[in-house]
């Protein structure tokens, strides 16, 4: 999956897409991103029993979280066409659980760096199928 | 569906839901409240030619439709689980296809109130399941 | 109030109403379903003493609360007019108070179910004024 | 100009109220920038032709003439109660009018600055009772 | 007090700014209003343990010190022009700083009056300058 | 600039940052693909003549540009410290440049795919400098 990340840097490469117009432009490196975030906030958590600390970071992570499924759905509705639904028919149900990781049974419920990695892990599987259909 | 709808307003009657709490409580009627106006303002921009009008006619139908889509995006993420995709198997489908008709290939792009229409029907349908599933 | 809800529901009914094109469809059903998820979160608040859960309780309920405001905000400046205000007296009272039930003083200041009852019998006797006005 | 601005920081003098801890800072200052903005969006409006222009100050100018809604809902449900609405008979209009002003039938729906007038007028006889309430 | 607001009214007065049309509208006031706001949520934070109050109170100074945020930005990148970085070459420097202490490193990371307080001391800070260049 | 972006792939690198715990995630990326459908929506403006498509084009452009400025924000606020600005003394002048061509001076006042150009070069000139931190 790192391959078509990598080639999207170089010139005339395909770079994410997400706008409604639609702009053309999207790319699964939003989700992650937030969902690095999200993971990185999990870890502070667990390292810091201070309460107004850990107020703000259940906050952030609640957002970063959010985020993470409104990239995701970006790509499930504007994205995704029916021939990719045909040549790839987990992709309703990755997306579905992946969106669902980053909701109350994920990592709004729980503030979990292990839960973020499942989280982080669906992401990168359907990145990896976004890339490939870019080909 | 009418009748699930109306058995709602009843005492006790299972009343729509949509926070990731999750509080539990979700309703297909929040995507169609905002479906109907997005059907009325394409009424109107069809029926009034001043220039004002019709910008503020697009914006509003644009951020409506974009209301449809994340109400939707909600109840195929945070209300339907893996047994109901089991028992309905067109479902991911519906509500891909409902998603995408209040985006740029439906009431985004388009200020007819025919597509309207047919968004519409899509969230009965909709709606039509999520009653079974709450009975 | 229930038979104008369930008359919305049949064909040509009048369906509610709040964007401020204006598209003519309001519905005070977007505040009540708010409201109803409003109770479910400080009931389910009351039932779970988890830290991490009642931050996150709050914090919904917070926002909820806000939505349930806006919905009335709505109805109070774009749906009722001079006409209603003379032909009902105590709605401007009676539109207040639900908003200041559903703020500092009300549902986001308390997670206590009888508040959000409260608020959502204010919020009845608002639909049934706006569905009389309706007919 | 600066005068005012330094004497309103000045120790005990009341500063604006808003947030619905409620912290306890109101001012109708925030209203009232937002409709001069408006009246000045509708003044370059009138001034320029270029379409591109005119669909980014329609744009700009609903969004604006929105917060003054949001700011005055504020006032009237956060900040006022029951003994200035005794006090002022005609709060309760004066304010709902003032929000209508700022909506469809006012700022949203002309790009008028005589409008932008009317409501800019209406914002400082709200400000006048605010201020008298805080002696 | 009510005088100062009165003033700022009159013809000619320089009222704020901030919208991107540009409206031309700009005025530290809106920094100033919400910070303002934050110092007198971390005071009443300080006063009041109870974690219900103690948690809303976290969650909007954590909102209120982000708009502190956004409007000085805007006044960073929308209103002042190189000719002003040029004759204030603290400006940069100095807005930075406000923004930080609006941030993690200031009032969002801590409940503490006295943060709040070098916020709105630098905000001053900027509002000197601002004045000086509507001079 | 692309050596960075290519390690940022790697396991264990630093892969961007931005919400305000802080969680220490930073990019420079998401400025880009912001700006990347800015560029595009630039170039189907151009390339369609019909009113709705060139309305919510606009609409569209208005709100990407935002992001961008709020992403640019986000890094001179919250990731670039004191020592940066030393090292870098351009670095103020820098963002503020490209914070405005993402603005009413660049791409919110142009659909002009050459603005967006230059934003997409302003931005990786940042993003340079921002990759050589990490280091």
């Amino acid at each position: 999956m790192f391959k078509p990340l990598v080639k999207r840097l170089l010139p005339h490469a395909h770079v994410s897409a997400h706008c409604d117009l639609p702009c053309g432009v999207y790319d699964p490196a939003q989700a992650r991103i937030e969902a690095e975030s999200v993971k990185a906030v999990c870890e502070k958590y667990q390292a810091n029993e201070d309460p107004e600390f850990r107020t703000r970071a259940m906050l952030i992570k609640e957002q970063r979280s959010h985020l993470v499924k409104e990239h995701l759905w970006v790509l499930w509705t504007d994205y995704f066409k029916p021939p990719h639904f045909e040549a790839y028919p987990e992709l309703h149900t990755l997306i579905n659980e992946a969106t669902k990781l980053a909701g109350a049974a994920g990592t709004k419920g729980a503030a979990d760096p292990e839960v973020a990695d499942k989280l982080l892990a669906k992401i990168d599987e359907i990145a990896k199928i976004f890339w490939e259909t870019k080909k």
